[in-house]
């Protein structure tokens, strides 16, 4: 591999996507994505007495789901990637306690899922691992009740608001695709720590936009690309607000995403019907939102380009009390499809 | 590098741990190894308003600290890994927001800083990156406040109950040593989640230990070396009750270890006159000892050979409220002196 630019990593042999799975709660079941998730929980608790359990649940079901789905035996995946938004990311730590698989704790926030599959990019082309895991979770509930009120209380919840997903993604990627047509790996450009000082801990999306626009750019000069080579660019969680701000923003610094730009906190929830204001957010959104939909049209050949760009805001409820603003961060990774069902042609994906 | 065994990876350039600096609390600077740490805080606020602020900013000048000890301007240092204790790892990512640099957070609890330099050392032995930098922290007030009672309950503690370390430990890892003699990473052993079912929230060493003893083994039955090849094996913090159960654990399962095994934990504290019970814990204990202490040992080289196992327990208040066990994990890193100063002599460091 080879560092590229200011912050961008090359593949040189770009990692497979080998298997994805996704596990979402109720509300996303009733959203707009529902039908491309691989299970659609009824209730919050999956039969757990606590929501943390529940959402140990959910991430340990779902890494089942995707290892089952892959068919490679567990033993045979090096190391594990995991992390989400409770603290001392209890959600992976317990849910994962019994995989005996090695195990890398990491914590962007709901930048997660795109963290771990960056690093787990890097050991497979380095050749440190010829497969590895990498899973995420967050639960509405749980990070409610962390993050801001009891749900008893019944609040009343400010328009920018996000609602966290509950779900969990996974994804198996490997340095052989088992003769399966699988989108890869490409370049992956790790973000840098960005504070504009939001403070507003119910305006996330303002506060995690500069740290995207700040990778987007970083990853299209790095690598010569035009945000037009992608067929789709898409945020982890940014929301509506957020997605409006980062359009906004990259028009001004001279790129236009207007055409191949959305976000998964805006695709999963249906914001009329389903209350849900400025859209989804957590580490299970753009986990889910990945593994279910974005994988599966990767696969299917109806997006072949995808550039997703994670978002973190890295705080915590005593840092908003302590009058503290709120540091957003952004992992990007370019995930294509570079060879072709119809006889294993090459694609030609040049920088044009 | 490659994967050797069941999960030991071996890098094939092995990373320079360049330079290393190391801040602690003023518990600490009454402690024996005081002499070694780069600077001593006289009380645990350092000039700021919360322990949370004083945490953020003993990582952010520790980081500073390193960065100008290694002269390396950080705009050469590619990415950076860091965590903490404290809830979604706020002190590294609040501490560190400034710094430009790339940034991958992780949280393995006290097994951060092991963890960061298993990272950075794949990310630099890949070709990803020239130079990384890893660091993490702990503060005993922010640790006691948010995982056991608030200090001003004065509450007793059990004997088997630890010390949250007040510090902080930075290295940097470079793919180059700048022509001078540096340490080595030459193995790294990520290690698996150990779960035996131990509850009580006061006697971390008894939780980590049996995670500590699967990745000791594991290293060892990986690299076919035998205890006796390590100068000093050290364990992050398991204290004294931990200490002595990976001891006789490692007895019965024939390792002698004996002779050579510390803790980092024992060593930071006088047990006797400093009342810290069961030794110290947290990030900041493996990470300042190793930066403070053991650096400097293998500097001059008194130490040549040492195999550094950070251990952490991935549990959080919530888990032991809702009665859950305490899962732990430890990740080790081999270090040697591989070049020696007289001529640039290489030593030979087979496996025998």
């Amino acid at each position: 591999m080879n560092k590229i630019g200011k912050q961008t990593i090359q593949f040189s042999s770009p990692p497979y996507i080998l298997e994805t799975s996704s596990i979402v709660g109720p509300k996303e079941a009733q959203g707009p994505l529902a039908k491309y998730f691989d299970q659609c929980l009824e209730d919050e608790f999956w039969g757990e007495k606590t929501w943390e359990k529940a959402e140990s649940k959910i991430i340990k079901e779902n890494v089942n789901s995707v290892i089952a789905k892959s068919c490679i035996p567990s033993q045979n995946i090096d190391y594990c990637f995991a992390g989400d938004l409770l603290n001392q990311c209890i959600s992976s730590s317990f849910g994962l306690r019994e995989i005996n698989i090695p195990f890398f704790g990491i914590f962007g926030a709901c930048s997660t899922f795109v963290e771990g599959m960056s690093l787990g990019s890097i050991f497979i082309d380095s050749g440190a691992a010829k497969n590895v895991l990498c899973a995420t979770s967050s639960h509405f509930c749980s990070a409610e009740k962390q993050f801001r009120f009891p749900l008893e209380l019944g609040n009343q919840r400010p328009p920018t608001a996000q609602w966290t997903v509950t779900g969990s993604g996974a994804a198996i990627l490997s340095n052989t695709n088992l003769d399966k047509v699988c989108p890869q790996v490409t370049y992956i450009t790790p973000g840098k720590i960005v504070d504009m000082g939001v403070k507003d801990a119910n305006n996330m999306g303002a506060a995690m936009a500069p740290a995207a626009l700040d990778t987007l750019i970083t990853h299209l000069q790095d690598t010569g690309r035009k945000p037009s080579y992608y067929d789709a660019i898409i945020t982890g969680d940014l929301g509506y607000v957020g997605k409006e701000i980062l359009t906004e923003m990259a028009e001004t610094q001279g790129y236009n995403i207007k055409n191949n730009y959305n976000d998964c906190g805006v695709l999963i929830f249906d914001k009329n019907a389903q209350d849900t204001h400025a859209g989804g957010s957590g580490c299970g959104c753009v986990g889910s939102v990945f593994s279910g939909y974005f994988y599966k049209k990767l696969k299917e050949k109806s997006i072949n380009r995808l550039l997703l760009i994670a978002t973190g805001a890295l705080m915590n409820s005593t840092s908003s009390q302590q009058g503290e603003s709120i540091p957003g961060i952004a992992h990007a990774i370019a995930i294509e499809n570079l060879v072709f069902g119809d006889g294993g042609k090459k694609q030609d994906f040049g920088n044009k």
